[in-house]
């Protein structure tokens, strides 16, 4: 499969184009155009709509930067939403996973990516200055970073941190600590050394 | 992620469709559309065009019943391929594995599926017919049965050897024994039986 060419160009191009996708190899593109084939020609149209469409229409919120179908998104439209809380988080992925939590009802602020030197994203690169004005002038009771528990995501919230310490705003991040569903004898060290100095009191779930 | 919607209805759309395609669920269809969206819109567009252009033109050999661009595909219609062998094969996949050897220059002849009682699929259902035809008209030297090593294979091997037997060719079936590479420890038990009963005089590889 590796470096032969098929033996028709039309499906030799449909799967040089399919494999050019994250995680999709040749051989997934192959059968993923087998499929296609085996399936009516208005399916692969359909897709293929719905993906133009999408890519054409599709826009960034102009208040949060989540992903949105209006300049203004579907969160932050809401008049049920609690205006007092933001939570601060990289990308539209993670409003998406908040979202499905069903735990949050306050709005959001997408960074579009989080302090990476390494990568060399730095705080211009985000949307640092919007959300420092969103907290000058909407006066919100609560910042939540909500930022992936890594060095990176550390060092953003350390920035943001000091960036907002001088307003009226209680800044809070996201518990650490053992997973639901984990066996402790496999936590590593520093998870559970923070979940116990962290320990908090024995409710009984009803 | 399961069964809630995103908070866009374009990207619902787009992650819906994506994950109708076999093998990807709703994870990795969001992902793909959050990859197209980072590209430049020209990307999904050439990407489906590639799609609709290989769903609406391509077409079955009407020879070989391989995938092709135009009604006689392009190893049939090649001069120098040896019209003597015909490798009998389950599908367009087994096609491009066995141009992948480049060991072979014979023709082919794809089944279109492969006995099976159990999936429905009878011998009316493949290409046999046309495969008779072939060999009564064409005169071949040899029939390769190049199936999966399965009792559908087999079943499909032995069904075609009662319809050829008669029929002056000389019927073949691919090589079974140790995969090349395989440690003869872990070998399975018919397998090793089987490349014994069939051992081969010892050859120095130059």
């Amino acid at each position: 499969m590796n470096d032969s060419m098929l033996s028709s160009r039309l499906i030799e191009n449909a799967v040089a184009e399919i494999s050019r996708l994250p995680g999709i190899g040749r051989k997934t593109a192959l059968r993923l155009a087998l499929h296609l084939l085996r399936q009516d020609p208005s399916e692969t149209e359909k897709l293929c709509e719905s993906l133009i469409h999408f890519r054409r229409e599709i826009c960034f919120c102009s208040l949060c930067h989540n992903l949105s179908d209006t300049p203004v998104c579907s969160i932050c439209a809401d008049p049920h939403r609690d205006r007092a809380m933001i939570c601060v988080v990289e990308s539209v992925k993670e409003v998406m996973s908040l979202e499905n939590t069903r735990q949050y009802n306050g709005l959001y602020h997408v960074l579009g990516g989080i302090i990476s030197p390494m990568d060399g994203i730095g705080p211009d690169n985000l949307t640092l200055d919007d959300l420092e004005k969103k907290v000058a002038e909407q006066k919100p009771e609560e910042i939540i970073l909500a930022l992936s528990a890594t060095m990176e995501g550390d060092t953003t919230n350390f920035y943001i941190y000091r960036r907002l310490k001088d307003y009226r705003v209680r800044i809070t991040t996201l518990a650490r600590g053992v997973a639901i569903g984990d066996e402790l004898e496999y936590a590593d060290r520093i998870t559970l050394g923070r979940s116990l100095m962290n320990r908090q009191p024995f409710v009984m779930e009803s």
